[in-house]
């Protein structure tokens, strides 16, 4: 018998890892029938969460770590898989040149796989595809999957948020340090990253940093984020923040636990009200009419409350004569 | 009679504005009742929206936008609402200093309201949030109503591409021009501003994004997005900036009309999935239901397709025995 895509994603094939993401990326309806099928197998991959602004030097930073964490010695070597997130202009077509340009420097090892992700297209789908892409990773086999979101938004900051250890790169220099820590990111740090740490500045956004943390109260036994510099380009600093990541990793083990539950909590309503919507859009509303219901809200005839309950609603009394077909 | 808050609201009484968009921020029950009321009254207001990355000065570029509104000499003076959506640390409580900062600089002018929104706790409702606010300000009668967002996230990009013009803030010296442009914003601009245009480096950030829309054709009759530059904390450039809007307010008149059914679209939406997701939550799931789900979902033991798809079916099958109580 032929393997199925998900078999082959098991056995950690990167072509059908490729293919399956993909899938995930697309929205394909084949995608939610690859999850159910390797969902079991997944689970084992540590997800490491990489955020801050751009220009914060992520790529370069994450591409450190690979090589680290290919290298350390203190540790059996990690395969490691990497989901960047990547908010591409089309005019500047910055995902695919990302994509080859890091593909190369890591191409000889078969133990790392590299794969952005257009935020653009994702309209709120962006964690489902990525809490999936992630999945198929994590199934694969990889040790580490890390997940690489440039922007301080709202859906890159929940992606972040969930994983097992949060790393958010600051950057000095842009004179604006106050800026960078009111980018609601700070919260969902379980490690700082001063990069490009060999700039003006750096000393000073670590100490605003700093300053910060010092105003909240930690428990004896909590762990409190640690600030490190690294200078990505050169690789100086990422031992140590590899070796912070341990660290974190030992200490947060409960942690792990309520991450991993609110990470399923995120993906389950995500998805629930995806199912909802595909299936008023594709079962219940005849061509062209939400169109026309919208173009009564833009005109003011109908208010968006009273039209969303009405839809709902469709949506409910249709259960009453179907059947479940035609959900997926 | 007493006036509903909604009458006072449309009477243009600050109080009943704050009131209301607290109400929608917290997500208040009545808060669709008060959309529900306002709603055909809305749809006056001009909406500029206003992003880019953080540290670009969108704030002081917006203080000086409001001014420039209310003493222009082209136009007869207009009032002016804005909102400001702040992703605000817990640490740096910005959102409001920020509020009282920017409250005091127009404390004297009754024709100007401002309001900051946080981010944080809007899980998927920041766009909705955001958007009910803009109607609470449309409805009182304001003719502008100004929408700020920091950041470069999904959610922030989408509420200021429905702008009825989408301003993109960029600021040279993060020696990162590329990521600036990489960060997904540029192709919902409509403007590009430049702001601290008075840095090294300002020519060199201008240059790279006319070099970007050099890439683009243009329509004979097309909006090219203009490039302005300006230093928001003197005020160059901000006339220039006003004229900017009032031109391609002037040339976009088709293009309006699509904003503004994709803004209803994308409002309706969002809400007929979160009626949806409110109606499973509080109408249908037995108290620890759904965190039982989530429990086996982080387990391994259920995969979570098929518990969306699950809890999707319990909602519709309910429909046959329910009435349409529970729902607000």
């Amino acid at each position: 018998m032929t393997p199925t895509l998900a078999d082959r994603v098991l056995a950690g094939d990167p072509r059908a890892m490729a293919r399956a993401i993909t899938l995930v990326e697309n929205e394909d309806p084949a995608a939610a029938e690859l999850v159910r099928a390797i969902f079991p197998r997944t689970g084992r991959a540590y997800l490491i969460g990489v955020t801050g602004p751009p220009g914060a030097g992520k790529s370069t930073l994450v591409d450190r770590l690979i090589v680290a964490l290919r290298t350390s010695s203190a540790k059996k070597p990690q395969t490691v898989g990497v989901i960047a997130v990547d908010p591409t202009s089309p005019f500047s077509g910055g995902a695919v040149l990302g994509d080859r340009l890091r593909m190369q420097t890591h191409a000889a090892d078969s133990g790392v796989f590299i794969r952005s992700m257009a935020t653009r297209g994702h309209l709120g789908g962006l964690a489902r595809a990525t809490g999936d892409a992630a999945l198929v990773l994590d199934a694969a086999g990889l040790d580490i999957v890390i997940i690489e979101t440039v922007g301080v938004g709202q859906d890159e900051v929940d992606i972040i948020r969930t994983a097992d250890v949060s790393i958010v790169t600051l950057v000095p220099g842009t004179g604006d340090e106050v800026q960078a820590l009111k980018a609601g990111i700070m919260e969902i740090a379980d490690l700082f990253v001063v990069n490009k740490a060999d700039r003006e500045g750096a000393d000073r956004l670590a100490s605003a940093v700093e300053a910060n943390l010092s105003l909240q109260t930690f428990q004896p036994d909590e762990w409190r984020p640690p600030i490190l510099k690294t200078v990505a380009t050169s690789g100086n600093g990422v031992p140590e923040l590899l070796e912070a990541i341990w660290q974190f990793r030992a200490h947060g083990q409960p942690k792990q636990a309520a991450r991993r539950k609110s990470r399923s909590e995120y993906r389950l309503r995500e998805l629930v009200s995806h199912r909802f919507m595909h299936r008023l859009e594709h079962a219940i509303l005849k061509p062209g009419e939400l169109a026309s219901i919208i173009d009564r809200i833009a005109a003011r005839e109908l208010d968006p409350y009273t039209a969303a309950d009405d839809l709902m609603w469709r949506v409910i009394a249709d259960g009453r004569a179907g059947s479940r077909e035609g959900t997926t």
